[in-house]
């Protein structure tokens, strides 16, 4: 399967040359199955990945988690193929009384614990919830100000994605790389050059809090509004463990509701803005959906409201495990980004993995000894160069109960694999032992 | 909280008079619950609609359906929250290799049965399939031409829906409203005038086929490519019941998962041009998605393996119930849409209901005795006028095991409801006695 021959795939003949040689393999293994067959391997699937993540797994990945007991008890997949158009005492449909029921709920425990007014909830994903804000705020050929991908910028907030969906001009912010935000000397003169609809901040690598309330006074400068894409940090700020970013002047919080919140997936567009609120749900439904899958709002409002309560405990937590894993990674010997300042005041932690090859290359060493994360670009690193960090995520392990202590087995780990290079297949146990004291 | 008086909502302050006065009730009875309260709330709300609809309730609404036991079998909500960006071989993730198996399991399935040779199946819903469409094959201020609202064109297909997100130019097909197609004399002529893109067929009420050979030639006469939105008939499709629009020429088809396909919810992209293959999947990744839910992937590759057996059966199933029903109907004076050509081809039944104040307000009555649909526009109704008609669609009935003796008894409750006037708590227990034989 790996041979290096030039693979033909059905399903993505166009993929890159590795990506053709997986597809090729699994199409010759998963090809003529009658619909017993299809069931048999889809379950297996379903379980090993179970095991893998749900068992055995040290899960460090910053964009997933794993729902409370009582949030998966509320997932009832009965109700995603029940198309629930429009406002409650005016749908489309009928008979659908109960799920009135959850679309009050989730969006008044969403509203409430992000410290806003308004829950757009019904949007399947945080791209598209950014989607509906480039919809309600921008017109195609509008300016949407971001972060370059090197400080996280999200796909969804770049040409490649979301934005340029809705035709949006992207333009990158000044980036201050070494102060973890934007540029906030040049950023005045910027967006009176630019003149941005939207300026989008909030990244996929969230290691310190935005200065918003000087971003929020350079947009209202220039009319711009402010959108902050929680994405990452959603279950911090329901915490009150992190910046409030509408408290502090964004117009917008964008989110999914599935990594640090914990919840399902989804997303939610929160504001406090009435006639911003409006706009997105307009563009919600009837612009980006018809049915939204309606099996999601009982487990996000559970989860919301359980946040409410035990949000600070929770959010300390991931806190308490991001600096305990960060330390001991700087003591085994790991360049942990921002040690000058910290480290990290998130559950995100990010490592210079140049001397291991870079991010990727290091995340499929540590994979092969169980330790599951991803690559990461870093704000400092050049343009063009593959994505040089190892993004850590303590939302999930903390979730799992592991605490300080185990934060220091799994720097240990990380040393094993990629700076002793032992041979995955003797740390594997190691991993799924700590997981499982 | 029917008492007319203006209620203010927390929720949506702008919503119409009716939906504000149900939205307030809801916000007091639901305000101010702890977690145990919501989580409690939202398990009476899950419990109370199993009960109305999968235990007691006849649904006849056209765009829903109930999953087999094996898919239901294979739902599983923790893929939800693991993102999976990116072919198998190269992910930007790692550790999901369990997941390549569905990602290439749920593609295959489906392109097999739709009759396409690729089928991008990433897309949470039709409403974004056909999205990725306008992105990967049309640009903003693009043309594309598509059936009236009146005919069944879908929110999606027009500008306050999908094509607008995309900043499309949205024209009216010329319609047929007799022929319940597009005016094939008038379409030519029509193209060359708007020059669109897309040219969009395939509605919310499909009683007939389109003829789609036709279409497509004068589509190539100026270069505009054809989408046809299978999202009602898929399931049909798959069973070889209906037209299968890519044998005759349409170069896409754009469906839902859930509705007569029976499966989980969410859409897929069918084709079997390799380079509109190849620009669907970048607009569904990275354009419209990261996390895209995985969970849907093992019961969509079940389902549609089940169709690829099964599906012929079903759809007669689906058809007999749609024809008897018609009939019964007629029977029971009411006036059954397409009389003189037998009513329908497919598992779509539409009744004008002017005599009982329109589609909504028909459908609010036949709720009330446990029977649940929708209203519709019908082709030939008088622009601005509210939706004339009924909406019957046989896929959930059919699956429930109900046949041509049931639908003349629900035939017999629609006339004691609608025609006799009955009171509707008189006829609400035989319409729970005939789905519970």
């Amino acid at each position: 399967m790996e041979d290096g021959a030039d693979e033909h795939s059905r399903i993505a003949p166009w993929a890159p040359p590795r990506a053709r040689r997986r597809l090729a393999w699994l199409e010759s293994a998963l090809g003529g199955l009658d619909a017993d067959g299809v069931a048999k391997a889809a379950g297996e699937a379903l379980a090993g990945h179970l095991r893998r993540f749900g068992e055995d797994g040290i899960v460090l990945y910053a964009g997933t988690n794993t729902m409370s007991a009582r949030a998966r008890a509320a997932c009832e997949p009965a109700l995603a193929s029940r198309p629930s158009m429009g406002w409650p005492g005016e749908k489309f449909q009928t008979g659908l009384e109960e799920l009135d029921v959850l679309e009050v709920l989730a969006p008044l425990q969403v509203a409430a614990v992000m410290g806003g007014g308004f829950a757009e909830v019904r949007l399947q994903s945080a791209t598209l919830a950014n989607l509906a804000c480039y919809t309600a705020l921008a017109r195609p050929g509008d300016t949407v100000a971001v972060l370059p991908e090197a400080a996280g910028g999200h796909a969804s907030h770049h040409a490649q994605g979301a934005a340029g969906v809705r035709g949006l001009r992207v333009v990158d912010l000044p980036y201050d790389a070494g102060g973890f935000d934007v540029d906030h000397a040049a950023l005045p003169g910027f967006l009176r050059a630019h003149r941005p609809a939207l300026v989008v901040v909030g990244a996929s690598l969230m290691l310190f809090p935005h200065d918003v309330s000087r971003i929020r006074a350079a947009c209202d400068e220039v009319g711009a509004l402010l959108v902050y894409d929680a994405s990452h940090v959603a279950g911090l700020i329901a915490g009150k463990r992190f910046q409030r970013p509408l408290d502090e002047g964004a117009h917008v919080v964008t989110m999914s509701t599935y990594k640090s919140f914990g919840g399902p997936p989804g997303s939610a567009v929160v504001t406090r803005d009435e006639e911003i609120a409006r706009r997105v749900s307009e563009a919600a439904y009837p612009g980006l959906t018809a049915n939204y899958d309606a099996s999601r709002l009982a487990p996000l409002a559970v989860t919301a409201a359980e946040l409410a309560e035990d949000g600070p405990a929770y959010a300390d937590r991931c806190l308490a495990n991001a600096t305990a894993l960060a330390a001991a990674l700087a003591g085994e010997g790991f360049a942990v980004v921002a040690a000058e300042r910290g480290w990290t005041a998130s559950h995100h932690v990010a490592v210079d993995a140049a001397a291991f090859g870079g991010g990727d290359e290091a995340a499929r060493r540590l994979a092969a000894g169980g330790v599951f994360l991803s690559g990461i670009g870093l704000p400092g690193q050049a343009p063009g160069e593959p994505m040089r960090g190892l993004r850590i995520g303590t939302q999930e392990v903390t979730r799992r109960g592991l605490g300080p202590d185990a934060m220091r087995g799994i720097a240990v780990l990380a040393r094993r694999l990629l700076i002793d290079a032992e041979d995955p297949a003797k740390v594997l146990p190691d991993a799924v032992a700590l997981r499982r004291p």
